[in-house]
């Protein structure tokens, strides 16, 4: 069901509204603060009624209330517990206090889906103990370095208890005695907005995620204890002059293109506050309409979210926890509210998949669009997220073939991403066959595991996880990108040069300027499919100028079971040596190191069921050295995951490139093996004055190459490039040849996003 | 649908014949010789004609029908490619043969299922082309050490060959001209037999799963080719003494309880000849009632096959691919021919499992009877299975708790398992939340990949995977058992003392004399369940006895990443170094080792959501070392895996006992810890002149204790153990505590195997 009002129409007022930043007061709200109604505003009257007749003919609404009853009735069993905060993340307190907003959310949604008033009574006699508890509480004594909550050791775990439990509590206001309401009303949550907002305005009145759970919490508690004031203050920061809060952190957290600049696993944590408290706002002041507001960025948001992610786990870029993927609640929230707003049928087979709903009019829409056999494939697709408030800086380039569990393609071409980015401008990674390829090892935290620093960042995820040679892409000087100084970071994002998608082919490249004094470096990446190919293939090349001669390092964190080292190597096999002194190469312990040479090397791996060949060269001569994360790690925290890395030493430019070929199977319970070696016999570069060539021969002898002009986005510029017995000619930035010499076959089409 | 005959008159006619080993061949295949008919026997027309006609109906044959004739139909079209063998396993000669034959018994059944002659013309244009070429191959030039084939480098490939193109020969023989018949079973058929039997009597007369698949071939060969001499060489051996064949091999590689001595790994391969001979023996010679010779052990040994499983895979036991379970076509074939021959409908449920069914009469009664709904669970429980011909030559205890997902603790007190077995008596394995736990590296081999030493066993394999130190069990100075001679070995099994089964407590024991010289080890194994524990835990206790002061090793092999080190050790963190020099101990790298101390210590570690606590302490001061797989491995053929060794020098006699506790749940996708940490504060041991008694102290402060005789076989001694405050006794081989004295509270009931 999509909402009745016209598209055109809530265009139309979105413009007005954006060029009205001072809003009235939404008369609804307005009108109840003044009559004393305490009637639900989250969800209205006579959405819970209706949600309580039609909740169990839709089979996974009907299923997520009995999950949720049984959660809550043996919470009500073992009795009321609400702890002195003492803990931090993982610890008694924390899990109890994170329990206690779930069974106050639950409370108020069963109380209006059944009518049985025990648990009306169970979420205010819960709610009546925090009105005593909380006044009496000081900062939390286990806060650290983060701003420090009071239930829990950082605000944010607050903020997150506050846009739950007002839920919860505005489904059951109208049931609660004046005296208790007052109680509650203020004790728990306009002391707690207090806090938040005008005794915490520093962190409110941030642009970063935490202050957009603060908002929402604020905010919603604005709307449920109609007080306009305090959802002024969400909307529009504490000084209510737009200059901060929930609007501003709309206009500068999500790019044009809905990408949220930390990256996705805090997109998908971000993304909960945004439409949740956007779904408020729609309820309350409909006059908004806030799901239009900027272009549509929020609806944006949650289809990026989905295309940011391969076998339903998000790409762990930045500080990001690998098990997180679209299974998450916060993306349930996103999946049920977008749906509700679109009516967009892919979106279905993503709540499909994550067999949840939210227990609210959008969850049960979804649950009968389901029910009714309405979802159809969600369309994952090649795209150019750019990055920034105003999509200027940099941008996240998704190469995609052969749908989703094919090939999908990940450079990372974005800015710094604030304090969870990671030092790995240009960075890449490849998924195929369902399976993660060439890797990034996300963040290094066990989330919530007190034994591993209280479920905290490790310190090895500033040591190794953030650090350039923990990534794909260029280290210079065994340093890491702008020093490892995230501030600078923030100030110089790459710069995305081309992006292109036709039926064969997709390309990207960037440049990046100023990740190392005088240093420039430009990356092209292709993804290539070839009928003598079993699986497409990835073109990396990868240029380099500098000022001075350093030492050049090219990682490739791979996954799989080295099968064949294509060279010959000094094996550290009886004493293993670790590989530097610092920024990440502490970590690395050595396995085997090549003489320099300049040949043509490879080195094959196979990984569930499937080989992968990487045949790889460069300008000059470099030593291949392969490698494992785990050395300087006393306490075990890092997992242990291999890498080779190319080094060329004393030159000031130069040029690395390569190719990645998926091939063949490998059946272990068949007993059946094809395809294990390589189709492809060569890779080599015919350079030009102004464009390099990358040469693929076949096995069979056909070749397959890819122009690319030293500045790939200039689309008029004509290229000659001979040599070696090849001889390309082509305009514009790049061009794919199926010959020895030739001009491209077909022009470069268009971009399509 | 069972076989119509009664079973009371199969067991009587199988005694008869177990009584007269010289039979008269069988009436049918006499007479067809002599008239010539060229009908099939292998499966009746009668039977071929039901299966056309039904199999439709049946949706999992028909749906293996049309992946059969999906991939025929692409290998016609491929054309018919027979080439001169060449390579080893993995390689083209190699797998193009193995695809003829799947091709040529595909194009027999097809032929008989559809009508359609173009599949018998196929089938007939193939085996011409072999009849041209196998004459004139001799031995296969990549044969190595292994008995050489011909058409493939080692002669199972080339039995292998034969059980299954003689199916598909079987089914078009009748359509041939009598030249083209005469040409095919001289030149390929009666030729192959030829070759594996009388010139290879070596091989064809030993009691091996090789020689297995060779009678097969041979005796199915005979029936189809109507030469009983054929067939009574394959049941008697070549000698037609009954001194070898089919018959000596059942008597000899099954134990009574249907356990196969090379372990589960090679059950599986093996299983396949005996199942699938004994169908045709079944059919050709009902007088044999084959299923019910040995009092019916090749039928039990596919029950067996199934328990020896855990989350769909087999216990990894000696030479041991780990990605085989019961999905493969082996067991496909043991699974459809049992039920053909019980009617248990729990076999069903592995049938459903596996997806698949042979396109044969039985295959259509699984098909018919999933159709039907009749699949009942498979019924995993816990086990004693007896090793050895005479059930006499040690055994496997698999204790289970918690249904098929729930524990599974496997005690391998198995005999050597001739030349593919392990140096690892008394070695277990655990297995927990559809995970493996406590691990067996299985074998060192990567089946059919060229790369890898042609894809047969590396040498790591005796290297590391065969050697003691490789396994969770007792290492003397060093050694590995009977000094790496698994000649020795096999005259040596461990003798099984005690296996029971109560309602909270699984328990297991067994000692082993002359792994080493003059020293005695006995182990005891116990799971328990317990209120205050979330999961049943193990308790392991090994004594050992020994002439002289020694170094004893007691490694245990985990998986999961670590947590928590309870002790101090020095950290190994910049300077890797190995642990040892031979027997598998130069492949380890050492992270970090303790200094001796006679203190309790605990490792965490958590694996998929669960956390591990394994808690260890012994009579003296043990050193503990954390080490890892890997090194001296320059072509990266081992798996890095991680293992915890205790280590006590200096000591006759010694006991090591530990409890391993899987305890809580760690969820990223929801964001919660809960259960991290130990539910249990303390494990002791008392020791008294003639039994010890576990102690463990619950969170909580209660006890759980067991008590364990030192000869846990005798059932009528009485014990008493005091100390520290407790006081225990108890009649029998072992009790059950818990408080922290007093008698047993229930005796232990009877063994339930």
């Amino acid at each position: 069901m999509i909402r009745p009002t016209s598209l055109s129409l809530l265009l139309a007022s979105a413009l007005v509204l954006a060029s009205a930043p001072v809003l009235a007061p939404a008369a609804s709200a307005a009108t109840q603060q003044q009559t004393g109604d305490a009637s639900p505003v989250l969800v209205t009257p006579a959405e819970w009624k209706a949600m309580a007749a039609q909740g169990g003919s839709a089979p996974m609404f009907a299923r997520e209330q009995q999950r949720t009853t049984k959660q809550l009735d043996a919470m009500i069993k073992r009795g009321i517990d609400v702890p002195v905060p003492k803990d931090p993340g993982g610890g008694y307190t924390h899990e109890q206090h994170k329990r206690n907003y779930q069974a106050i959310e639950a409370a108020g949604t069963l109380y209006r889906l059944t009518g049985d008033k025990r648990y009306a009574t169970y979420a205010r006699d819960v709610l009546l103990q925090y009105a005593r508890l909380y006044p009496t509480l000081g900062p939390h004594p286990a806060g650290r370095n983060e701003v420090p909550g009071r239930l829990f050791w950082q605000m944010l775990n607050d903020s997150v208890w506050v846009v739950h439990a007002i839920a919860g509590y505005d489904a059951i206001r109208d049931t609660l005695s004046p005296a208790d309401r007052q109680n509650i009303d203020d004790n728990v949550f306009r002391a707690m907005a207090r806090f938040m907002s005008d005794q915490s305005a520093d962190n409110f009145n941030k642009i970063h995620n935490h202050a957009t759970w603060a908002v929402a919490a604020v905010g919603m508690t604005g709307y449920v204890l109609r007080d306009p004031q305090l959802v002024s203050k969400a909307l529009k920061g504490t000084r209510e002059d737009g200059s901060a809060g929930f609007l501003k952190q709309i206009d500068q957290l999500f790019s044009p293109d809905g990408y949220y600049e930390e990256g996705p696993y805090y997109q998908r944590y971000a993304l909960a506050p945004f439409i949740l408290f956007a779904d408020a706002i729609e309820r309350n002041e409909p006059r908004r309409v806030i799901f239009q507001y900027r272009d549509g960025v929020l609806l944006k948001a949650v289809d990026t979210l989905v295309q940011s992610s391969y076998g339903g786990y998000f790409f762990p870029l930045n500080d990001a926890i690998l098990d997180k993927g679209l299974d998450t609640e916060e993306l349930v929230a996103g999946i049920d509210i977008a749906y509700a707003q679109t009516g967009d049928a892919k979106l279905l087979s993503i709540a499909q998949r994550q067999q949840r709903v939210l227990l609210s009019p959008e969850g049960l829409q979804v649950a009968s669009a389901l029910k009714a056999g309405k979802a159809k494939p969600f369309d994952f697709r090649p795209a150019l997220l750019r990055d920034g408030g105003d999509g200027r800086q940099g941008a996240m380039s998704i190469l995609r073939m052969n749908g989703e569990d094919g090939q999908a393609l990940v450079m990372k071409n974005t800015t710094q991403g604030m304090g969870h980015g990671h030092f790995d401008k240009l960075n890449w990674l490849f998924y195929d066959n369902g399976q993660s390829v060439v890797t990034d090892y996300g963040a290094a935290r066990f989330l919530n595991v007190e034994a591993k620093q209280g479920g905290t960042y490790l310190p090895e995820n500033k040591s190794w996880a953030k650090q350039t040679v923990a990534h794909n892409t260029l280290v210079v000087n065994e340093t890491s990108h702008f020093d490892s100084d995230w501030k600078v970071g923030e100030t110089r994002p790459p710069t995305p040069l081309l992006f292109q998608v036709t039926g064969d082919m997709q390309i990207t490249s960037a440049r990046m300027e100023g990740a190392y004094d005088g240093v420039r470096f430009t990356r092209t990446m292709a993804l290539l499919s070839h009928p003598e190919l079993g699986e497409p293939v990835v073109i990396d090349l990868l240029r380099v100028n500098g000022n001075t001669p350093a030492r050049y390092d090219l990682p490739l964190h791979f996954n799989g079971h080295i099968m064949q080292v294509g060279f010959k190597a000094e094996h550290a096999v009886a004493q293993r040596p670790v590989l530097g002194k610092d920024n990440g190469y502490q970590h690395l312990w050595v396995d085997a190191t090549s003489q320099p040479a300049a040949a043509q090397r490879t080195l094959e791996w196979l990984l569930d069921g499937r080989f992968y060949t990487y045949r790889f060269d460069s300008s000059a001569p470099t030593r291949a050295i392969l490698a494992e994360s785990g050395a300087n790690d006393p306490d075990f925290n890092l997992r242990r995951e291999p890498v080779l890395i190319q080094r060329m030493d004393g030159q000031k430019d130069a040029t690395f490139f390569g190719v990645l070929e998926p091939h063949g199977e490998y059946n272990g319970t068949a007993e059946y093996v094809r395809g294990a070696n390589s189709h492809i016999d060569r890779i080599e570069r015919v350079t030009g004055s102004d464009a390099d060539v990358i040469v693929l021969t076949l096995a069979g002898g056909k070749t397959l190459a890819l122009g690319v002009a030293n500045d790939p986005s200039n689309a008029a510029s004509e290229h000659h490039v001979s040599g070696n017995g090849y001889d390309y000619r082509w305009r514009g930035g790049w061009a794919r040849f199926e010959e020895k010499s030739g001009t491209a076959q077909t022009p470069p089409p268009e971009a399509r996003p």
